[in-house]
C-alpha cells in the first residue's frame, strides 16, 4: 500500500477494537509528512460531524494555525462524503486520494451514496424538507457585512 | 421575523463586530424550545468547518447527548452549503429553514454555489482532484468491520 493511505488504514483499523465511530481514517500530508492522522469518533463524541476527514482537517488547521490547507494532500480510507468533500473545498486542500468509494460505504449500510444522490438530484425521495424564510432581513444582514471595512473572506 | 429565524439572524448579527467569521447564525429546536444556537467561527478558530449550522449540531448533539437529532428543527440565516447540509442528514434534523440563499451568499463572495454546482456535475472547473488509491485493502477493512458482532450503525 502507499505509505500514506497505509496510515489512514491504521487509523481506521483502530475502529474494529472499538465502537468509537466507523472503520474510517485519514491522513493530512505536508511536504511529504503527516500533519494530523484521525479517525471516526461519531459514537465516541456524539458528533454526526466527526468523520475521519473533518477530524483531520480539525486537527490540521489547530497544528498549522490557519485554516487553508492548500499545500496539503488528504489520504481517506473511503471517498469522503459530501460533508466531507465540502469541507476539504472550504480548507481548499487540492488533492485527495481515498481508497474504497461511495458504495462501497452503502454496502455495510452508511449512507454516503444516498446523500450524493441528493445533491445530485437523483434521489429516490427528498431526505429533509428545506424552506425559505425571512430572505429580506438575512440578505439585509449580508449587506451590512460587505460594508464592513475590516472582513476577512476565507 | 420568525422568533427562531431571529435568533438565528441575532447570533449572525454579532460577527458584524468582530473578525471572528462570517455574517451567518443558526439555531437548533426542540419542542419549540432552543437548544443550540450558534454562529460561524471559521476565523476564531481557524477550523474551516465551523460554520454556524455545524457549530450549532455540535452543541445541540452534546446538550443532548446524542448523535442523532430527528426530533429537531434548525433555522439557518443562509441556506446550508453541502458540508452542513450533509452534516444536517448525518444529524438526521428533518426540517430546515433558511434566508438567504445560495446566490446570495456567492454575491458576498462566498463558494457556497461553487460548490453546490461540484455536486451537481455543474461546475465550469473540477475544483479538487480525486484518485482512487488501494481500494482492495480498504474494501477488506469493511469486510472485517461488518463481520463485527458489537459494531454500531449511526
Amino acid at each position: 500500500m502507499n505509505e500514506f493511505m497505509k496510515a489512514a488504514y491504521e487509523e481506521a483499523a483502530k475502529n474494529l477494537e472499538t465502537n468509537e465511530g466507523g472503520p474510517f481514517g485519514a491522513v493530512i500530508v505536508k511536504d511529504g509528512e503527516i500533519v494530523a492522522a484521525a479517525r471516526n469518533m461519531v459514537l465516541a463524541t456524539n458528533d454526526p460531524t466527526m468523520h475521519a476527514e473533518i477530524a483531520a482537517i480539525r486537527a490540521a488547521t489547530k497544528q498549522l494555525g490557519r485554516c487553508h490547507l492548500d499545500d496539503c494532500v488528504i489520504y481517506s480510507t473511503c471517498e469522503p462524503c459530501p460533508m466531507c468533500m465540502a469541507a476539504i473545498m472550504w480548507a481548499r486542500i487540492p488533492t485527495v486520494y481515498y481508497g474504497a468509494d461511495r458504495r462501497d460505504a452503502a454496502a455495510i449500510g452508511f449512507a454516503d451514496n444516498a446523500i450524493y444522490e441528493y445533491f445530485q438530484g437523483t434521489a429516490a425521495e427528498k431526505a429533509v424538507s428545506v424552506s425559505e424564510l425571512d430572505r429580506r432581513e438575512c440578505v439585509q444582514l449580508f449587506e451590512r457585512w460587505a460594508k464592513k471595512n475590516d472582513r476577512t473572506l476565507y
